[in-house]
This record gives C-alpha cells, sequence and structure tokens, in this order.
C-alpha cells in the first residue's frame, strides 16, 4: 500500500466524499468530550508556574523556602531540578530543536529570554494556594537590555540573547556569537541579469508581526512520576508521542517509562507540536509524590508558548510584457523569538514554489529576539513570504494591465515542473484551482465604492511519515480502528470512512479510537496535513490485511482454498455465491484460528503539496480606516476530500485565521518588552460577526500515492489570505500596504496620506 | 509458535526464573494504582442501587416518582428500563449463560430470587441523595415461598425458580419444569461390580457451604452513554472485552459502541468475569446524559455477587489390597444460586481425574436456589469434589495401612494415559509432586499431642484460548508491549520478562500495558489459570516478528540480505561481527521503514493440567474444638515459573483461601432467607495471623507447547486444600468429619461426641 504505483480507487464510493454524522460530535456538543482541564485523577495536586516580568534578565538567585513552607505547597521546582543535557538536536515529528533549548523553554535556568518565561512553580493542594505560593517566590533578576526587533536584533551591538550560537549557512563560519542561528539560501540562473532585462519589476518591502495560532483551549497536563521511575502524562496535544520523546529527553528517562494518554484537543494549528509543561508537572509530581496538573491561563498561553514568526521580506519580481516571469530576488528575516526554530527553511520552499521560474535567488535569516520562541502555525513560514510575493504579482499584473489570474495561470507549476527541492512535481492541481477560481461567479461579481478584490495563490508541502493504524473486529464483527494520530480536524471520521469503504460495512460500524503510546506503535504528529493521507494509508493497508485475514477464516469454514473466496460488500462469497457475513465469520474468529486484528506501521511516501487560490472582496471605510471582509471564497486542490464537510472546515478555518494575520493580529509590547496584548480582548481574533460565510470550492484532482487519491487540506488555506486581503485593500484604495496588519490606523493613513 | 511440537527453550535465561521488581508495585504500594473507586470523570453522578429484602417474591409494582422528584436526583431505572430479550446463550470467555439470566442478574423484572437481588437504581449528584433517592422507592412485594437447600429445592413440592427450566441430560426430556438445570454423567467399566470386589472401600457423604472470592475491592465500574449510542466503560474486572461482550448484548448494542477501559483489579479469582453494575450505569448515564459511577458496598458483594457453590457428595472408592484403585461411584449436587451457571462439568472432570481408574461413574447435579447465582471461584467446581475424594483415599490408606503418598503414586495419572475427556495426557507432572511432597521435610517432621497431618493432591485443568499481544519499540529501542489481559496475579512482570528474554534486552526496558477494547485485538479474560500460557504466546510470538523487523532493518542499514543478519543479545550482527544495537536502528526505524509494532492474535492451544500436592499440620484444641494450622507446603508442577514470587504467591494465595474453606467460611441465612453474615466481620475469611507462612515446592515439568515451558499455575492450588485439612483433623482427632466448615462447634462435637 505504501506504493506510488497509482493504484487509486477509481470508485464510486460508498463512504468517500459522504458526509455522515461526526462521531466525536454528540461527546464534544453535549460538554462529555474530556479535554485537558476536565481529567483529574485521584489524589491530584494543582500545579501553578513563576514566570518572568522581563524581557531580558539573568537570575542571580531563588529563593523558593517561604513558598515552600506555606501550608498545602507539597513541591517546588525551579530550573536547578532539570537534568544537565548536552547539547543535542533532537526530532519528534514537526518538533526539532536542540534539547537544552526546549528544556529552557520549559523553566529557564540562568537567564530568562522573554517576558512569561517560566523561572519556578509549585504543587499544592489547591489552585489558591498554589498561587499564593508563586508570590512567596523571590527571585533576584539582574535586568539586562533587551531586543524586540529583528532587524536591531542582528545590529553587532545588539544584545545578545545566547553566548553559543553562531550563524549556520555562512562562509566562512563566524568567530562572534549573534542572534542570528541561521541563514539559508537558494539560487538558480542570474535572477539580477533577469530583472535587468525584465519588462516590468514588482519591488517592495513587507513586514508582518508575531501572531498567535489561538486554540480555544490553552494548555494542560497532569503527570505522575512514580519512584520507581515509571509515569504517565495526560495531555492535549498535536502528538502524544512527542511529548513522550521531548519529555523523555529532557529529563533523560527512557521512553517505555512515560506511557502518555492523549485527551481531547481544542485546537492546535501547529502550536501543540512540543512540550512546555510536561517536564515541569512530571519533577513536581515527582518531588510531590502524587499526580500533578499543570494548566495556562490566556495570558501565560500568549506569553509562554509559540507564536508565529514576524518577518521583514524584499524582494522584486520581474515580468516579460506577456506576463512571463523572468527573475526574482527575495531577502527575509523571520523573527524567530528566543529560540531557534528552524523557521527559514519553508519560507525558502513556499515563496516561490507555485511558479516556474528559471531565475531565482532567495536568501532567508533567522533571528532571535526577546520573545517567546515560535513555533509552528498552519503551513509555518509560508504566509509570510506568500504575502510578499502575491502582493508583488498583483502589482505586476497591473502594471503590465495582466488579468490577475491569467498571469499566475501563465507561470503555475504543472506536473512534472521542478520543486524548489529540484524533484519534479506529481499530480498537483494548481492550474485547476486558478481556473476554478475563474470560473466562480464572485471572480466576475459586481463590486460597489470603496469595495475592491483581491486574488493570491498558493501553496503547502504537506507531509507523510510514520503512523501506525491498527484494525480489528468484536466479536459481532464491529469494526475498530485505532491511531496514534490525535484526532484534531476530523481524522476519526475520516479514519472511519476508509476503514468502511476498504471493509464494506457501514460507516457506523466503525469506531475509532485515538490510542495512548504504549497500545500503538509510533506515530508523528497530527500536522503538517499528514494524517489522512499517512495515518489514513495505515488504516487502509491494516483493514486490507483484516480482509485477508476473513477470506482465510471464510474459507476455513468453508474448507476450501482461501484464494478461491472473494471478499465483496463486507462479505465472504465463496465460488458459488455462497456467502459469510463479517458478523458470522467474526463471531466464530477468536476461538477457531484467534481475534482478528492487524497492526501496520509505515512512513508513508507519496505525498503531494497542497494547492489554493483565494478570492476576497473588502469594503474600506474611508472616514476610519475599517476593512470589512464582504465575501470571501476558497479554492483548493484537496486531492479527494474523504469527508468534504471537514475538508470545508479546514478551508473555512485558514481562511478565518489568515484573515485575521491580515487586518487584526500582532504582538505588542511595551517599552520593557511586556507584552500588552495577552488576551482575547486585547488581542483581536475575527470572530463570527467579523466575518462572511467563507465559500469553498474544492478541486478533486487525486493523489495516486493513496488509495483513495488523498492530498493534506489543513494548512494551504491560511497561506495566500493574508496577500488575497492585501490586494483586495489596495484594488479598493489604489494603495499597497506592505504592513500587516491592515489596521484601521494604517489604512486610514495610507488613504488620506 | 502456536504449534505443539515442543520447541521449547531449553535456557540458560536471563530473565525467565528471576524474580525483578514488579512493574506495578510501586504505584500499588504508595496508592498510586488507579482502581475503580478511585476513578471519576468531570460531570459524573453517583449510582445506587436498590435491592430486595426478600429471598424470593414477585414484583407486582415499583413507584419510583417520590425518588425521581427527589432534587439532585437525575435517573431512575428500574428492570422494565432494560429491553427485552430473546432467550440466547452468550459466552464471553469463563462467563457464559442465557443472556435473559444474565440481564436479570443485573436487575429483576417480574420477580426477585435471593435476598440482595437488584430491583431498582438511581444516579444523583451525590452518593448521599442517591441513598436518600433508594428509600423513596416504593416496591410492591408479594412474597413466595423460598428455598436454600439443594436438596430441598430438587423435591417435586420445592418453590419454583423458574417457569421454563428443565433439566438437560436426562432421558425422557422432562415435561415439568423444575429447580434442576442440568444432569452430567460419566461413566467407564463397572463401577458397581468393582467396588463389590475390592478389598477396601471408603463411603462418604460430604458437604461443603456457599463461599465467596472475598476479593479486597467490591464491583465498581462508571459508565458513560452518549445520545449517539456511543458509550464508554470503565471497570476493573477479569476481562473488558467480557464486560463489553455481555454489556452489548444485555443492552441490544453494537461491542464496537462501547469502549471498555481496565482499571486496576483489586483480585477476582473467578468472581469477576461477569458483569452485575455494566447495564445498569449504562441505563442511568443514557438518561441523566452525564456519566454515572456504581459501587457496590461490602454488603452488596455477599448478597448479589457470585459465591462458589455448595455442595453434597456422595461417594464410595475401593480399592485392591495393594492400595491400587479399582472403583468409584460418586453423585454430587451442585447449589448453583439464582440461576443455571454450568457448574457441574467441571466437577465431573475434576473429581478422579489425577487418578488412573478403569471402573468409574460419575453422575452430577446442578440446583437452583433462592440464593445469588454462583460464579467462579478458583478452580470452579473442582475443591468440591476434590474434598470428597481424597478425604476418602485418605480413609482407604487407613484402612489399607498404606501411606497417603505412597497410595497416590500407585494409581497417579503420568503422560499419556487417558483423561477423563478421552484425550491423553501431555507432560504432567503429579507424580513428581507427590514424590517432591516426600522428600519434604515437612512430610517427616515429628507432632505433638492433638497434633494431625494431612495430605491431598489435585488438578485444575487450566487452559489456553484467544489473546492478543503487541509488541513495539519507541524511538529510543525501548519496548513497549501491550496486552488484552488485566494483571492480576503478575502478567505485567511475566510479560515483560518474556518479552525482555525473547527480544534480549534487560526486563527494565520492557514496560506493560493493559489495552482497552478499542486499542487491542480481543483477549479472554484473565482467569483459567490461562494469561501468562495464551497471551504470553501472543507477546512471544509478536516480540519474534519485531525481531524479523529489526534484522531487515539492520540488513537495510547495511545493505546486506536480512537473513544474513543475526539477533542475539539485543543487537543485529552481521556476518562480519559489526553490531547494530536495538536503540540504534530504533531510531532510524519511524522515518525510514516506518514504526517497528507487531500484533499477533491467537486461539492458544497446548496447555497442559496443573497438579499439586498439599500437606497441612493442625492442632485441634479439644477444649474448644478451635483448629490450628501449625505449618502448611504446597507443591505443585508450575511448567516453569516466569516470575517465581508471583507463583509462589499463587500457590500460598490459593492455599490460604482453601484453609478458610475448609475451617471457617460459609453463607449463613435467618429463616427468611436473609443473609446473615453480609460483611467481613461475621464472614471469617482467615487473615495473616490465622496461617503459618506457607511454604511452597515450585516442581518444574515444562509444556512443551509454550516457548518458555510455561503451564497454568493460578487454580490448582486451591483444589487440595478441604481435604489436607480435613485429613489432618482426622488424624489429630480420629474423627472424619465431611461437612465443612470444620468450625469449632462442629470439631467439639466430633471429639466429645
Amino acid at each position: 500500500m505504501n506504493d506510488l504505483s497509482g493504484k487509486i480507487a477509481p470508485g464510486p464510493f460508498h463512504h468517500v466524499g459522504t458526509r455522515p454524522v461526526r462521531p466525536d460530535g454528540v461527546e464534544k456538543v453535549t460538554g462529555k468530550a474530556v479535554f485537558g482541564p476536565d481529567f483529574s485523577v485521584a489524589g491530584m495536586l494543582y500545579g501553578a508556574i513563576l514566570r518572568s516580568p522581563h524581557a531580558h534578565a539573568r537570575i542571580r538567585g531563588i529563593d523558593t523556602r517561604k513558598a515552600a513552607a506555606l501550608p498545602g505547597v507539597k513541591a517546588v521546582v525551579t530550573g536547578a531540578d532539570f537534568p544537565d543535557l548536552e547539547s543535542l538536536t533532537v526530532s519528534a515529528g514537526e518538533s526539532s530543536g536542540d534539547i537544552i533549548h526546549i528544556s529552557r523553554t520549559c523553566m529557564a535556568h540562568e537567564k530568562v529570554l522573554y517576558d512569561g518565561h517560566a523561572v519556578a512553580a509549585v504543587a499544592a493542594t489547591s489552585a489558591r494556594i498554589a498561587q499564593e505560593a508563586l508570590a512567596l517566590i523571590a527571585v533576584d533578576y539582574e535586568v539586562l537590555p533587551h531586543v524586540l526587533d529583528p532587524e536591531a536584533a542582528m545590529r553587532d551591538d545588539a544584545p545578545l540573547l545566547h553566548d553559543g550560537i553562531f550563524t549556520k549557512g555562512i562562509e566562512p563560519a563566524p568567530e562572534r556569537p549573534s542572534n542570528v542561528p541561521m541563514k539559508v539560501a537558494l539560487a538558480r540562473g542570474d535572477a539580477a541579469a533577469a530583472l535587468a532585462g525584465a519588462a516590468a519589476v514588482a519591488a517592495g518591502r513587507y513586514t508582518t508581526e508575531f501572531v498567535h495560532q489561538g486554540y480555544i483551549e490553552p494548555h494542560v497536563c497532569v503527570a505522575s512520576w512514580n519512584a520507581d521511575g515509571q509515569a504517565q502524562i495526560w495531555a492535549s496535544s498535536q502528538g502524544h508521542f512527542s511529548i513522550r520523546a521531548l519529555t523523555a529527553s529532557v529529563l533523560g528517562m527512557a521512553q517505555a517509562d512515560i506511557r502518555v494518554h492523549p485527551l481531547e484537543i481544542g485546537g492546535g494549528f501547529g502550536g501543540k507540536t512540543g512540550i512546555y509543561l510536561e517536564p515541569v508537572a512530571m519533577l513536581l509530581s515527582r518531588k510531590a509524590g502524587r499526580p500533578v496538573r499543570l494548566a495556562m491561563s490566556r495570558g501565560e498561553v500568549f506569553r509562554a508558548t509559540g507564536p508565529a514568526p514576524g518577518a521583514v521580506i524584499e524582494l522584486r519580481i520581474g515580468a516579460a510584457a506577456d506576463g512571463t516571469l523572468v527573475g526574482a530576488e527575495i531577502d527575509f528575516i523571520y523573527n524567530a523569538g528566543a529560540y531557534p526554530g528552524n523557521t527559514a527553511h519553508s519560507g525558502l520552499i513556499c515563496a516561490l514554489g507555485h511558479y516556474r521560474l528559471a531565475n531565482a535567488r532567495i536568501t532567508g535569516w533567522e533571528v532571535l529576539t526577546n520573545r517567546p520562541a515560535v513555533k509552528a502555525y498552519r503551513a509555518p513560514g509560508a504566509p509570510q513570504v506568500n504575502f510578499a510575493v502575491e502582493s508583488a504579482l498583483d502589482d505586476l499584473a497591473t502594471q503590465l494591465g495582466i488579468d490577475p489570474i491569467a498571469l499566475r495561470l501563465k507561470n503555475a507549476v504543472i506536473p512534472g515542473d521542478a520543486q524548489p527541492t529540484g524533484v519534479p512535481f506529481g499530480q498537483i492541481g494548481y492550474v485547476e484551482c486558478l481556473e476554478a477560481a475563474r470560473a466562480h461567479p464572485h471572480w466576475s461579481a459586481p463590486l460597489g465604492p470603496n469595495q475592491g478584490r483581491g486574488l493570491a495563490g498558493g501553496l503547502w508541502r504537506s507531509h507523510g511519515g510514520p503512523s501506525t493504524g491498527e484494525v480489528g473486529l468484536a466479536e459481532d464483527g464491529t469494526g475498530l480502528v485505532a491511531a496514534g494520530s490525535p484526532d484534531i480536524g476530523g481524522s476519526r471520521a475520516s479514519m472511519a470512512i476508509m476503514a468502511a469503504e476498504t471493509l464494506g460495512v457501514p460507516y457506523e460500524q466503525v469506531r475509532v479510537t485515538i490510542a495512548d503510546t504504549h497500545s500503538i506503535g509510533y506515530s508523528m504528529v497530527t500536522g503538517g496535513s499528514r494524517t489522512t493521507f499517512a495515518t489514513g494509508k495505515a488504516v487502509i493497508e491494516a483493514a486490507e490485511q483484516v480482509i485477508a485475514t476473513l477470506r482465510q477464516r471464510a474459507a476455513a469454514m468453508w474448507n476450501v482454498a482461501a484464494d478461491t473466496v472473494e471478499w465483496r460488500d463486507g462479505t465472504a462469497i465463496r465460488a458459488d455465491g455462497e456467502r459469510l457475513s463479517i458478523g458470522q465469520i467474526a463471531a466464530k474468529a477468536a476461538f477457531s484460528g484467534g481475534p482478528i486484528a492487524a497492526s501496520v506501521g509505515l512512513n508513508a511516501a507519496g505525498y503531494l503539496p497542497g494547492f489554493a487560490v483565494h478570492i476576497c472582496d473588502v469594503e474600506v471605510d474611508p472616514e476610519t480606516g475599517h476593512v470589512g471582509v464582504l465575501r470571501y471564497t476558497a479554492v483548493q486542490d484537496v486531492g479527494r476530500a474523504i469527508h468534504p464537510a471537514y475538508v470545508e472546515g479546514q478551508l473555512q478555518g485558514g481562511a478565518a485565521q489568515g484573515i485575521g494575520w491580515a487586518l487584526n493580529e500582532a504582538y505588542a509590547y511595551d517599552a520593557q518588552g511586556r507584552m500588552e496584548n495577552a488576551g482575547f480582548l486585547d488581542y483581536r481574533m475575527p470572530v463570527a460577526s467579523d466575518l462572511p460565510m467563507i465559500d469553498t470550492v474544492m478541486v478533486e484532482v487525486p493523489n495516486p500515492a493513496h488509495p483513495y487519491g488523498v492530498k493534506g487540506v489543513g494548512e494551504a488555506p491560511i497561506v495566500p489570505p493574508l496577500a488575497a486581503v492585501a490586494n483586495a485593500v489596495r484594488a479598493a484604495t489604489g494603495k499597497r500596504l506592505p504592513d500587516l496588519p491592515l489596521t484601521p490606523d494604517r489604512v486610514h493613513a495610507a488613504v488620506h496620506g
């Protein structure tokens, strides 16, 4: 099944493409689903974390004696309780980095690097006592100069966050440490010459701000670490296997000694692929001898988890008179916050990946500042550069008098074109998306005064990777699927559909469980738009193994050869037409040949990038500068939509988040480097009343490397909105606003400037 | 691996036979292990059950209106809420019976059949309100005559419990219903003629009482049944797959719709193989729309769960002058309580199964009375008949002047002898046990006045059956085993030992999880002395599949053929001696070939019966009739002891329970049929101060059908104690006391009578 040979099921399908009831829907709408804060165990303590009020400071000492003496306090932990670690790059799915940095993100040792950096933690018999205890901890800080702006942080005289970071990717290797962990570069052809000969060149400097994923549920975990070294963690995350691997690395434990149970997750979007609380809760639990729950407030989530990098992008893109792109030069800086995050690579790949372009030079820098370390946020690294590129393409179309879709169609990559990595594209559907956008009524609908329409395209690389899927049968023949990938965007439904389709049974007869780390084989995080593709492949292959077993068992019951038994519509069929249902075979199975179940682990190859084209209509209020989104259409090549309602939800959700990034969202800091808007009242995400219904168009160009044609769909829809909105504002105002977010004050100033 | 061809590992072993720290030991002694009463979920309600105060009554009506109106009460359930069922024999591991009877055991419908029979249940926001609500339920009973004694229940004029039970196993089939569900019989040779020609005949009528398993933890479950039909149950039991199957059958649900999570279990001994609370908690949860916990008190456990049958046994056994057994006639009645329990079959098989005997006739009857329906209790059905047979053998030895061990050795079954079923015995070790007993210093130690020594042998059939085992590797190469059999007697340790032995890694690197019903394939109950054998075979086979994968992955890393790579000591070894550790291979595995894990489901064949020989010394106080146990030695063929400390614990525990059965324990009823001693103060189980340290001798005659030679060990040790104690009392007093328990009043009367 892990082959790429194009044996895609042709259909018609019984379940694939239908919209059955969500298996977790009732639990969630009735409040019974167990999210992190709902979970408790007997004897549990309540933890709390003391956080730095300074953006940059040396910790001269921490006096926890008064806190420890407070009645009800059972444990106090500081950075000194963390084991010393050797610098080592660890990778756990999408979450990778130096293990020392991962440890320090959980709790500062010598220095605090941002407002909100954890410095100590307590566990107590009540949440109130834990908060009281925090107030009794005295931290002796030596406040240091701080830097928030990435360009300032690159200067030689900038405050230095780390002693040991030397820029990678430059020759000769630097002798002095800096705030610049990495330079990345990509070049083909002669971009400078091509630009010099271009008929039109669009140039600009664009900026985007730190923005947060804004998942509804804050980070929570419960940890129980026994005196014999074995531990259990209950947490909501995008990958309980990542929690296991990272926590084991930070604490120097064997992975088998940490069993991680997945709880329901109230949104992640990439921000829940790493760890913040788990090692702290573990250390508190070991000291206290009891389980400990740690839960973040909304303020802690903003101040101390991982937003998306802010960016500065300078670029020049040139085209021939007919719209053919001839050359591009892009320089970008990604502000990664306090620790390196390998943020720049995706920018490199996604900036121009959707266009054929013979001459290009792209240079990216990752820069550290006194902000929380960034984390993946839906298509991490792609929206920022895409915003600049798709804005510039719009400017080129204007300059050349070419329709924006026609310009993009002229240059859009097609199957066989080289990716930025050099590998040719497979069965991608960018052209199909552009054509669908052009054919959509939205594209030709009339506009009123102060209104404008913008369009942008974009891609996300997607991913495959390792997953395990199990399929088994209960004694009554109903089906059980276990997966190791948390269900964030509907994987229980999609796994049930794919398993039911493969087995030939009703959807309601297949129930899907997200199994803990010790009950199923390794599965990478739910992220990278990989789960329906990769975990789906594992589940389908396991279902096929179950069918093979069912045919053998039926053959044994009939006393015929297994290869004379067909499997169709959930039924074994003998050569003479005699049938045995899945229930009839299962009823006899355990006590004859043994229980029927199959486990398949694979490293799913053959994933394909996702392409999206968004159309946005805005109305700009010239009085206030307010930008209202009037109409929005998200077009995407989704491969094949297993459960279309969930796919539409992904397209709508990505668009909504991208619109927030474009119009409203930004981290705001005061002069001391303290975050000023660490809450949903002040950090302004779009709410339902801010947005129109987002229309969706699912273009289906099936992926031949997946039995049902699946491509990743979750991330591409956040790539185009930044430019789609900005292009619409330019159309409405005639002004190119290169700095996000497009807040009323900025728009008002541009309109009246 | 499921072959019986004798490919038993020869040793020496690294782990098998060692006594490492128990993986669940620290959790249990520190109170962190999550047993039923420790478990709660958010929004949970507290349930309580109203129980019949009558031994036998018709329910004319139940008025629950006042209870339902009590503030805080969220649901009330009676028998009318249970679905109508068609009579159907269901089997879920060891627990089988008519589904209507299983349903009625959970809650009475038309009639109550015993004191404590459930008649209604409530769920409320607190346990106090739930109890208050019970007091507001008015049940209109028509009290009926009741019967407690099995011989009385067999009479034509006995109160009839059920209208529809007609004795099976008699010809012609009876036309009238009765309280006798079943007659079983077995005959070979001519027993009457052989007895007529015997040199000595021992005859007697023996009785045993209802006794309870006395597990420390009462039954508890939490159930959550959603509006969409899906449910979760958390329960401590001997088999969460049985809970799933039985609850689904009682409620008419698909098994895939009930996910059952195993909690730690505080003892079961056969009594936790069925269901009592789960369907009630489910119905309360569905009505209330919230999760519901139901927990029994100790009194409820005694009155309303399944003790072991009481018995009446009449027998005659004859021997030649040299001690050769020549013939036997046995008639026994098992008192099964309120519902049929298929109790008699084991009595038939185990009565004389340990001796060669050409002429035998055994007839058994199962009889119903107004007591709770019996359930499996450690070697179910064997101790009662064994008590009579081994008492009679002792009498024969006395009559003939032959040493009791010599008499038994002369007649003991050996490999190749026919079992009562006709199938020849495999590699059994009864002779070895008898010889070990004879060689033990206990057998020849001197005795004082009023002291006596008794000996008895016995067998238990053991079982194999379906189990699933999973073995996987974390990214650091540590090992993860998942099993579907609850760990009652140390299966986490034994699975870890067998997996570590097979993989060639340290014991501490393998952690074992008991997975829920939806995370692993079907596994039969932990019972029948089957788990180390059957689940062990599945785990070993899964470990061997993992080794095969590791060799393939190492071969791929070296670019050599997999069959040139050896696996030894947890290391892949190339032909030239180059090595790759399990950790080195695992670190690369997921992202190259995919996660490494294997799932094996099998129906384990090749189990062998267990044989035990016990020696008991007592001192009888002639003043009071008190019997004190001075010394006790349990000898058993254990096949091969994977973790000897746990095996010794099984031998000691079985002996302790058997001593209680012999000396103290019995259900006591008043004239209205109400249980008078439903609590540990009045139902007198042996405590530590009642018993000497039980000495153990593990005889190892390995089972060739298991890779490490495993035989079941958990049940055989409860078979001989009844007769061993009674024979010791006879030796001390010169009196044969045929009625258990040997309470001081009975012993005093016999000594002075």
